[in-house]
C-alpha cells in the first residue's frame, strides 16, 4: 500500500523551502531529523504499543474540568453527526516534505495520539515519545476532555496538485471529491482555501480545540505546513435552544438530526458507490462566509426578515408563529434564504450543517472580520453542495450582505476501530 | 467643555474616506445620516431617559444561560480587577469623521448602552432606538449577561495625532499617557498598535464578548473605525486553578489579585497624582506577544523549565516542591522569565495582568500564528510596565521564543454611578 519511490517525486523547490524555516530546527540537542526519523519509525507500531499513563504530572482530578468524552472508535468519525460543541478549530495542512511512506505514518500517529488527546490524555506517552522532549505541549494538561472531537480528511492536492500526481495516488481520486466550481458570490482568497490533508478539532473549550490541533502538528514538523486555520464559535444555549448567527438569527432549525440515523445513510455516510476506504466516510464543504455586518447592521428589520425567510425574534418562518412552524411557500418572498435554500427548491437533497462563527477582527476597512465559517458533511458534492450552492448563488436576497471569502472540500475518512489507522485501505 | 468649531478641523481626508465606504450607507429607506443625528441627539438625555425593556422578543427565561452579572457602576470601571472571564474581546478604535461633542454623544451612547448589555438587555431600547431598524444586533438574545463586562478608555491619539491637536485636547493629556519607547524584542506591526479609544469586552461567551462590542460600533457607524481587534480565550479551570498559557505553563501565579484592595491602591488605581477625570481610573498597556511555536515545540523539558524558571507540570518554582512556594533565586537561573520579571528584580514594582491566550490561525510561513495578549494595569506605566519590560527586553531568557508584534497604551477611565458618562470631565 506504501508507494514506493515516491519520495522521489517530490517537487525539490518545495521540499528545499520546508527546510529553510525561520528557526533553527536544531535545539537543545534535539535534531529534527531524529524527531522525523522517530516519527517515520512509529506509525501504527507506536499505536499498537501504547499503554495508558496519566497527565503528565498536574493533578488531574483535582483540577480538571469539562470532564465528558466523545467516544473516538466507531464506524464513522466523531465530529461529524456529533451534537455541535462550542468551539472548532479547523486546520488545512500542505503536504511539505513527505513520501506517501512518511504520511502513512503520520496517519498512523494521529489516530493514535487523537485517540488518546480525545480521552483527555496526553499527545504522546512514556513509550512513543522522543527523548528530552515533554510529552504533551501542556495547555490542556487538568482541562479535561471537553468533548474533544478529531476528525481527519484529504484534499484533492493529494492526488493531484499543479497537474503532478506527486504520490501516484491520481488515479484514486473519488469522483466526488470534485475541484470545486465557481460561483457567482465568491470572492475567494487562495490563502483561506483548499490543503491537502484537514484536522477538524471541536471542544467546549477553545484551549483544548487548540491544544489537539498544535499537540499534533508538533510532531509532524517539517512534513506538514498549515495552510489556514479558522476559528469559530457558538453560543452556549440552555435546553437544545437554536443558537443565533452573526446576523442575528437562528440558524439550524431544519439542519438533519445527529440522530437521525437513516438520514445520515441517505444524505451523509458514503455507501457501497464508494471506495471502500471512503464507506462510511463522507465529503466535507467548508466556506468562510464573510458577512457585511456594516451594511446588515444598517438595514430595517423588516428588510432582514424578508431577507431571511424568518421572524428575528422567534426564529418563525414568515407567516407561522413559532420557530419550528411548517414554511409556507406562499407567505415568503421567493428570494428569501430559506425559500432558495430549502429541500424543497433543491430536489429534496439535504446537507448536514455544521456552521460556527467566526470573528477575524477588523477587516482592514474600520469594520469587522467575521461571519459564518461553514461546514457542510455530504455524500455527493455535486448533487448536494453544488446544486445548492448554485440555486443560492443566483437567486438567494442574502447574497447582498454576505460574500464567500473561503473554500475547501475533502475526503473525511470513515471510522477506525481500536489499532486501526486512518488512511488505511488507500495510502 | 465641548470645544466648539474642532469639527472643522478633523483632516479632510479622514473625512472625505469615511464616506466613500464600499457600502450604499442608504439601505430600506434608513438614512446613515438620519442615524448620526439620531445618535448626536442622544448622549446623555438617552441615557437619563433609559428605561427597562426586556430582550426584544425571544423567551429570555426558557432560553437564558449564564446568567451571572458583574455590576456595572461603581467607584472603577468593571473587567479590570474583575475575576477574569473565559474570553475577551478588545477593539481600538480610531475617531474616523466626529467633532468633541459627536465624541461626547456617543461616550454617553456607549455608557448608556453598556449599562444595559451588562445585565443581559439588548444594546438600544425602544425609546433610544432609531425607527425601523432592530433594537439590538440580536445574537446574544437569549444567552444571559455572562459576566460581560465593557471597559472604556483613551489614547494618545485624542490628545495629539500626527503632531495635529484635533480635538483642542492636547494641553490635558496626562503625562502617565506617554508613547511608550521601543524595547529591543518589539517587531511591532503597526495594523495591530495603537487606537484612539478602546472597548474591552470580556465575558464567559465569546459571542457575548461580540455582541457587547459590535452593538456599541453599529450606532456609531461613520464616526469611529476599528483598527485593530484582538479576541482571546482562557481556558475553564475548576476551582481557582490558575490557567496555563499556550507555552503549557501555569501563567499568574503571583499576580495580583482583584480582591486585594490596597495593592490595588498601590499599584492599579490613579489617586490624587491624577486629573479628576482619571482618579479611579488607570493605564492600560496591551501587548500581543507572538510565540514561537515551532521552535519551543522543538526544545527540551529541561531548556522549557530553566527558560521560564518553574517546573512545567506543576508550576513550582525551581527548587520547590509546590506552585505557591517562595521563589528561592539561587535555585533558578538569573536569566530565567520570573528571575527577570518578578518585584524582586524591579524595585518592588508590580502591575495587574489579565492576560488571554490568542490564536489567530497560520502565521503564513506554514506555522501557527499564536501567543499571549498581555493586558497589563498599572498607576504609571514609566515606573511600572517600561520599567519591567526594559529589564525583560535585555535579560529574560524568554525573548528567544517570543516577539511583540502589537502595542497600544491607554488612559482608562474611572468608574460611574448611575446616570453618569465616561469622558466626564475629559470631553
Amino acid at each position: 500500500m506504501v508507494g514506493q519511490g515516491a519520495d522521489a517525486e517530490a517537487p525539490v523547490a518545495s521540499r528545499r523551502k520546508s527546510r529553510q524555516g525561520p528557526y533553527n530546527p536544531d535545539v537543545e540537542g534535539i535534531s529534527r531529523r531524529r524527531l522525523l526519523g522517530w516519527l517515520g519509525a512509529a506509525g501504527l507500531g507506536a499505536a499498537a504499543g501504547a499503554s495508558g499513563v496519566g497527565l503528565a504530572g498536574g493533578n488531574a482530578t483535582a483540577e480538571s474540568s469539562g470532564g465528558e468524552i466523545v467516544p473516538f472508535h466507531g464506524t464513522h468519525q466523531a465530529g461529524i453527526a456529533t451534537s455541535q460543541q462550542t468551539h472548532v478549530l479547523f486546520a488545512a495542512l500542505d503536504v511539505a516534505d513527505a513520501s506517501l511512506r512518511e504520511i502513512h505514518g503520520l496517519l498512523g500517529y494521529w489516530t493514535e495520539s487523537a485517540s488518546r488527546m480525545t480521552q483527555g490524555r496526553p499527545g504522546s506517552n512514556r513509550q512513543s515519545g522522543p527523548r528530552g522532549m515533554p510529552w504533551d505541549t501542556g495547555e490542556a494538561v487538568g482541562l479535561g476532555p471537553n468533548r474533544l472531537t478529531l476528525t481527519f480528511g484529504v484534499g484533492p492536492g493529494l492526488f493531484l496538485k499543479d497537474d503532478a500526481d506527486r504520490f501516484g495516488l491520481a488515479m484514486r481520486r473519488p469522483a466526488p471529491l470534485i475541484d470545486l466550481p465557481p460561483f457567482r458570490t465568491d470572492r475567494l482568497d487562495p490563502a483561506r482555501s483548499g490543503g491537502d490533508l484537514c484536522i477538524q478539532a471541536c471542544a467546549d473549550d477553545p484551549q483544548v480545540a487548540f491544544h489537539g490541533i498544535r499537540e499534533l502538528l508538533r510532531l509532524s514538523f517539517g512534513h506538514v505546513k498549515v495552510r489556514w486555520m479558522q476559528a469559530g464559535f457558538l453560543p452556549q444555549t440552555a435546553g437544545g435552544a437554536t443558537p443565533r448567527n452573526l446576523l442575528g438569527f437562528k440558524d439550524g432549525t431544519h439542519n438533519l438530526r445527529g440522530t437521525d440515523a437513516a438520514a445520515l445513510r441517505r444524505f451523509v455516510w458514503v455507501g457501497s458507490e464508494g471506495p471502500s476506504w471512503m464507506r462510511g466516510g463522507t465529503y466535507l464543504v467548508a466556506r468562510r462566509i464573510t458577512m457585511r455586518i456594516d451594511k446588515w447592521d444598517g438595514s430595517s428589520l423588516h428588510e432582514q426578515e424578508t431577507t431571511i425567510g424568518r421572524n428575528k425574534s422567534s426564529g418563525a418562518p414568515l407567516g407561522g408563529r413559532r420557530e419550528h412552524d411548517p414554511v409556507n411557500p406562499s407567505a415568503i418572498p421567493r428570494s428569501a434564504h430559506i425559500s432558495v435554500a430549502g429541500p424543497a427548491s433543491n430536489g429534496g437533497e439535504r446537507i448536514l450543517r455544521r456552521g460556527y462563527s467566526f470573528n477575524d477582527g477588523t477587516d482592514g476597512q474600520g469594520g469587522i472580520d467575521a461571519g459564518l465559517f461553514f461546514m457542510a458533511y455530504q455524500r455527493d458534492p455535486v448533487r448536494q453542495f453544488v446544486a445548492i450552492q448554485n440555486r443560492l448563488s443566483t437567486h438567494d436576497a442574502l447574497n447582498e450582505y454576505i460574500s464567500h471569502t473561503g473554500s475547501a472540500i475533502f475526503a473525511m475518512f470513515p471510522g477506525v476501530q481500536p489499532g486501526g489507522s486512518f488512511g488505511r485501505g488507500l495510502l
